[in-house]
């Protein structure tokens, strides 16, 4: 047994230590398409926010590079680790530790599941109302990425659902930021600073969440437009409307024909309709009583269909949830469809139109294409890339995030730049910004063990 | 002229700089109470972002303090400069450069105050939605206070409702953060750090705001109650139902009765119910139609009764307005009833009651008193305090400060720390945090030239 190997058991047990042949594939790779897995040298499995600390203050000392884990579900490779790195993986600190009602918050440990966190408060008639689409990922993760997802649009991304944390200093000291309040301006705000950070400043051990009053009803139009630009032109006036959808997605008639050809769905709409539409907008709708709901879902449909809609399908109970999971699952159907990579570029709303037309010409140039669906409301699109070349698609890439952040966009909404993306980030922004994000870094981790992939090129930070 | 006024003048032009005794009082303060005034030996007036990067690398250079200067409307004294130092006077960057209704957001020059922009959306049926009481205060100074408010409890603080900044570091560099997008996941997100922190890190030269639809029915339900606590208790449940207050205040008695009395307020309320009353909850309603808003009007007043208020007077129109206008100037009375120092501390909602009593018994045993209203939905407590003998108050609010953080609050919720309140800070918070925050202002700001009196001990980050 090697001396670190001695000392990360020491802290964490024998058992909760896994090293070489031990190691399952798993812990190499999260759901990223393009970053080849990697096994590290170690994977722990704390119990404690005291664990983390040892566990880092040790990886600080001996400069092994660590990466924090999850779930693994995300899906830019920030959860790939270093081959002599370690892993600290959460699995073990996955309790709910606290549903308070009267501050309509939630106390959890990072590995706690979204499944979990849900059946933790289903009792509550409150909610975390994050949903990245991929239940089984962790509030960790949520925080590590700062996760956004269909309810974004109405509730917001995990950075207005994240209220406090107790975090752990790569060099072991513990800390706590914000609370169980909704506002402070006390300082720097370290709980915005760490939320999205990738688990390169920080690792979260205490998360606490806002929890939501859950509104009764709900029901869900689906509105084909026969030209895209339309529904790009509808989603302002909808979200200007007044009735405050909680999702607000456009989904293309490419990816369209996917979902309902992978996940069988069946929503009602003839096929001539089908074959003459570019887009969809799909609008969900929620209130505290049936009636008013009723109301906001006539109101609903002659708005789309004063804003262009060929018509508009009312899909309520299991056809609303069947499409809403559909769509949900459109990474997979992405990687179903053979995707080569994935993009979930943001632009200013009013830029998609000419965004999503440009990307799709810039593919077809490549040789390739480029399909999708996304959080129109937001301006977060979500593209498959189809494109083997490597060299090509990389190209590709790059020119799309450039051509996104020209139209003052960024690289990514929701996903993250994990390592898959961390290349283009170094090659497109502003080297000021980057410089500064170096400096913020070595504030927090002078020996740049955190996720040293990410972020900053290899060995830089 | 000295090199350092010839340096300065070239930048922004003479006319644009005051130095000595033609530099009026107003730069001297903002509107806190305690801290004394201190006039600069510059006030430079920059019309661009280019102007601002000037100044700062000059002040950079020969180490000149500067303190950024919005409307002079804060209350913590971040607007105090260094009596050698350099004022940065934002009042002729004012400009709103752009209502994006498709986007749904305004860019705006930092100098800009709330009336002015609220003109400027009236007609689109948009609005920011941050309204810290004081419609003269500044964007920018909103930007640097994280500015909160009534409407916080629905819209959120001034930290959801700034999407993106062109910043200027202190040496020199323009950079661009967020933009006109509503999420974003690609590296430390340098608005959220910006936002807060009180002119110490970067100067922001333009602000993009979100801009949300107004609704155009609206009422106000002020319900009196007989005991504190049960005001407290139903806090929870107004915002649980499901009503969605935009306000949701809550005025002790003595601070009512100044209310009533300075501002002259009628609110129809009987004599016999003010006196048995111990405070009021203020519950403002909007909706779309005029007839969901007499529904939830009807549901609320039904629910504060359920929940012990004595009883619910619907204020409409002029008395609505009168009352939430003098609750927006509960400083102005705070100040006229000869208020010593006030505090804007938070707690976790849940906290305000034994967080109420207490600061009460302390201010009582200090030979004081400590009254106040606040945004009961946000569990952000504003208590005038009222102790003549510095040395006695001192110890006071460092106890008040204590009692707030060990109930896991903080020591503002929306004022910032500047200046005034500081030294407590310094004293009462986790050093760990302390010297984490010291060492991200030193990635922005290696020399320390930007308000250095303020978030850490003058001359020492």
């Amino acid at each position: 047994m090697s001396d670190m190997t001695a000392r990360f058991a020491e802290i964490v047990g024998e058992h909760n230590l896994l090293t070489g042949d031990a190691i399952p594939e798993d812990y190499a790779h999260d759901e990223v398409l393009t970053t080849a897995p990697q096994k590290p040298a170690y994977v722990a499995k704390p119990t404690t926010a005291e664990d983390v600390s040892q566990l880092l203050r040790a990886a600080t000392e001996h400069k092994v590079p660590v990466t924090a884990r999850g779930s693994g579900s995300g899906l830019s490779g920030a959860a790939i680790p270093r081959r002599d790195g370690l892993v600290i993986s959460f699995e073990r600190m996955n309790a709910v530790l606290e549903v308070d009602t009267t501050n309509q918050v939630a106390v959890v440990q990072p590995g706690v599941t979204l499944t979990d966190l849900d059946a933790a408060t289903a009792d509550t008639g409150l909610r975390y109302m994050v949903y990245p689409g991929e239940l089984s990922s962790s509030v960790g993760g949520n925080v590590g990425t700062n996760a956004g997802g269909m309810r974004a649009v109405k509730y917001g991304i995990a950075r207005h659902n994240v209220l406090g944390l107790q975090a752990v200093l790569p060099t072991g000291e513990i800390f706590r930021t914000g609370g169980k309040i909704a506002k402070v301006s006390t300082g720097y705000d370290l709980t915005q600073l760490i939320v999205g950070s990738e688990g390169t400043l920080a690792l979260a051990t205490e998360v606490i969440v806002k929890l939501h009053p859950c509104l009764d009803h709900s029901a869900t139009v689906l509105a084909p437009f026969a030209d895209f630009d339309q529904v790009m032109r509808a989603v302002p006036k909808v979200l200007a409307s007044g009735l405050g959808p909680y999702i607000l997605e456009y989904i293309d008639n490419m990816t369209m024909a996917a979902l309902i050809h992978t996940q069988n769905l069946e929503l009602g709409i003839p096929d001539t309709i089908r074959d003459s539409c570019q887009a969809y907008l799909v609008v969900a709708l929620e209130n505290r009583t049936e009636n008013r709901l009723g109301e906001d879902v006539e109101r609903a449909g002659e708005l789309v269909v004063e804003l262009g809609a060929v018509d508009a399908y009312v899909l309520e109970g299991a056809s609303a949830r069947k499409l809403i999971e559909a769509r949900e699952k459109a990474f997979w159907t992405a990687k179903a469809i053979g995707a080569d990579d994935i993009i979930d570029t943001v632009v200013p709303r009013s830029a998609m139109p000419k965004f999503l037309a440009a990307a799709r010409d810039l593919a077809m140039a490549a040789g390739g294409a480029a399909a999708g669906c996304g959080h129109a409301g937001d301006g977060n699109v979500h593209l498959a890339i189809l494109c083997k070349d490597p060299e090509k698609r990389h190209q590709l890439m790059t020119d799309i995030f450039a051509l996104a952040m020209e139209l003052g966009g960024a690289i990514s909404g929701e996903h993250g730049l994990g390592r898959a993306k961390t290349p283009y980030f170094l090659e497109l922004e502003d080297p000021v910004k980057v410089d500064l994000m170096r400096r913020i870094k070595q504030s927090f981790d002078p020996a740049g063990i955190l996720n040293p992939d990410v972020l900053f090129a290899a060995g830089d930070a």
